[in-house]
């Protein structure tokens, strides 16, 4: 169980294919994890994720445990069951939502108190508490209880650090079930000792699988890149990576370079529900004046069930009219594109041809913004 | 095209089972159609309706018109080709709407002038220009541009049902295209004599089809039924009679009793945003505490994707975490209970046991208020 097979490397760059095999299927890597935060992948069905191809998905521990309950999850036959999700699942560990999300925390080298941003009322987290809850909700890949500092501030890096090391051994000593792969994090912001010293400590105390995280939130891109290839630089090649929270077209083919195996990110669901759509050539606004009368798709070539049927004009027309269809259309045609790109590149890892193929994308493609 | 066969006639009811030739495929009547006001069912993909066995569609052409506009509909193929639905349409003539949504409204002998729910900008309907909207819009059934008096008003009527009957010859004269069928609305509120003579007067201009018009608006069960008897009493066997914006279990099975061929409503897709779930035996509201640990299917025994796949508990979740699947999957649930209320009524209809099925349903049906 949890094996990571290597298949292929891009010979120039540090792109690899795998797969790695969990109890509900095997992930073909490189590969993107659609996020389903609150058990659902948002305005879509189970049946459309599958009809898209999806492999893995994303819950939000600290979502779940706050609604419906983890042990709910559990009495109900655990997540798989209670979304109907039949393929692998992930979960994070709820720390960065507590970070991000609730109200009010204090953090001690114990754990985190913080408060429901639904209701008000007050939780506690500890790495072991973090631990129980993914294992009632029952997961595939599991992750450890994290701190998560701002990226750019070293010394909150340094101090979180160390709760992080220390929170991620009692995870480890915690996890006991067989079947859910628990996964370090290496954290450390954009600081290459820091993320060594973090590889190391992690390696230490052998994951199935580690992660990158607290990235994606206030680096540039050219850090965030430079931070993921130190991080890659120090993990073990027999281990699948996981960089956390990245999804934009350019970031996955800068993450694949990079040797990243897995990612998840909101972006493609977000967006969808925001009236934009993702292309290979950059975002487009669909709700702009200028598709009003636009009989092509949304974009040209495109397989997905939202293009091979429906105009601009139409998906225009449902925003504009603020109808749920536009919301599930584009999710379905940004999930697609996301997870046609990732299978593109694993394609092109294997044929030899992953270093001019990602060139290619690059060049044809206008990024928006930063982290966005 | 457009031809109405009778298939069977249960002896002891008015009800009949019957085929309806449209240009997008046949109607096996008596039949349901869900409604997508504005281009879409709520909530649910043309490739979901299609899997519910859904055959006639209905949109409403006071929508369409204001947003994204009929001329623009057409210049992209029709509204068939514009919301990718390939079976039948139908249209109502933006009469209710008109009296029913916009803001402030002028009524004289020649049309409607009316402001826009949407923007406050003025509009005027005539019969001529909703038989060109619709013409437009390309449905294979039509409707007269109507007034729809409140139906206990018996003056209202009077003066209302001389001004419908001349429009409806004037959109009789003004609709020449054969593609689209033409239906005449029998109006006359709940006075038998008004609504006999407007049955007359319709029946005198031969409309391929025949609706009754202003109910389920005020009146009681008992009126809407009686009134439903009267007007199919006088209406020709071999032309089909739509009742138009009723849907709840009952009243499709007491409608159906009388001799009713279509229907339409916002019932299963309203109720489903509003987590309500239609069932066999009456209403759910699936946001009750009493279904957070449920592990059964919202209806037991239905074989919807619904309930074949999820929990109430989880629908219950998705619901309070106010995610956009519960409609999705509510949706689908009312639909197919409704739609397959039909299928079951026109079998009994053809083996004869109409009857009894009928009267077994409505035993074990406990309604929920009035014309709800």
């Amino acid at each position: 169980m949890f094996e990571f097979e290597l298949i292929a490397r891009s010979g120039a760059t540090a792109a690899r294919a795998g797969i790695f095999h969990t109890p509900h299927g095997d992930l073909l890597t490189p590969v993107f994890a659609p996020v389903g935060t609150q058990g659902t992948v948002k305005a879509v069905t189970p049946a459309q994720l599958k009809e898209l191809g999806t492999s893995l998905v994303l819950a939000n521990t600290y979502h779940l445990y706050l609604r419906p309950g983890d042990e709910l999850v559990k009495e109900l036959g655990g997540l798989h069951e209670f979304m109907r999700w039949p393929g692998p699942i992930l979960t994070d560990s709820g720390g960065f939502q507590v970070f991000s999300l609730s109200d009010t925390r204090k953090i001690d080298d114990d754990g985190v108190t913080f408060k429901s941003h639904i209701d008000g009322s007050m939780h506690r987290f500890t790495p072991e508490k973090s631990i129980e809850i993914q294992n009632n909700l029952g997961a595939d890949i599991i992750m450890a209880f994290d701190e998560c500092p701002p990226p750019l501030d070293r010394d909150y890096n340094e101090i979180a650090l160390a709760r992080t090391h220390a929170w991620a051994a009692r995870c480890r000593e915690h996890h006991r079930r067989g079947e859910q792969a628990l996964f370090g994090i290496v954290q450390g912001g954009i600081f290459p000792d820091l993320r060594e010293q973090s590889a190391e400590f992690l390696m230490e105390l052998d994951f199935p699988g580690y992660a990158i995280g607290g990235l994606a939130v206030g680096e540039t891109k050219a850090q965030m890149q430079a931070t993921v290839e130190v991080v890659n630089s120090f993990l073990p090649e027999n281990k699948p990576r996981y960089l956390m929270g990245v999804g934009s077209p350019e970031d996955l083919v800068n993450g694949v370079m990079r040797g990243v195996d897995i990612f998840d990110c909101v972006l493609p669901t977000r967006l969808a529900r925001n009236a934009a759509a993702l292309t290979r050539t950059g975002r487009l606004n669909m709700k702009n004046a200028q598709y009003a009368r636009d009989g092509g798709p949304v974009e040209e070539g495109c397989a997905c069930y939202c293009c091979a049927n429906f105009t601009r004009a139409y998906i225009r027309h449902l925003i504009v009219a603020k109808e749920i269809l536009a919301a599930t259309l584009l999710t379905i045609h940004n999930i697609h594109l996301l997870l046609t790109l990732m299978r593109e590149m694993r394609a092109a890892i294997v044929e030899g041809t992953f270093e001019s193929h990602a060139a290619s994308f690059l060049e044809n493609y206008r990024p928006v913004g930063q982290n966005s």
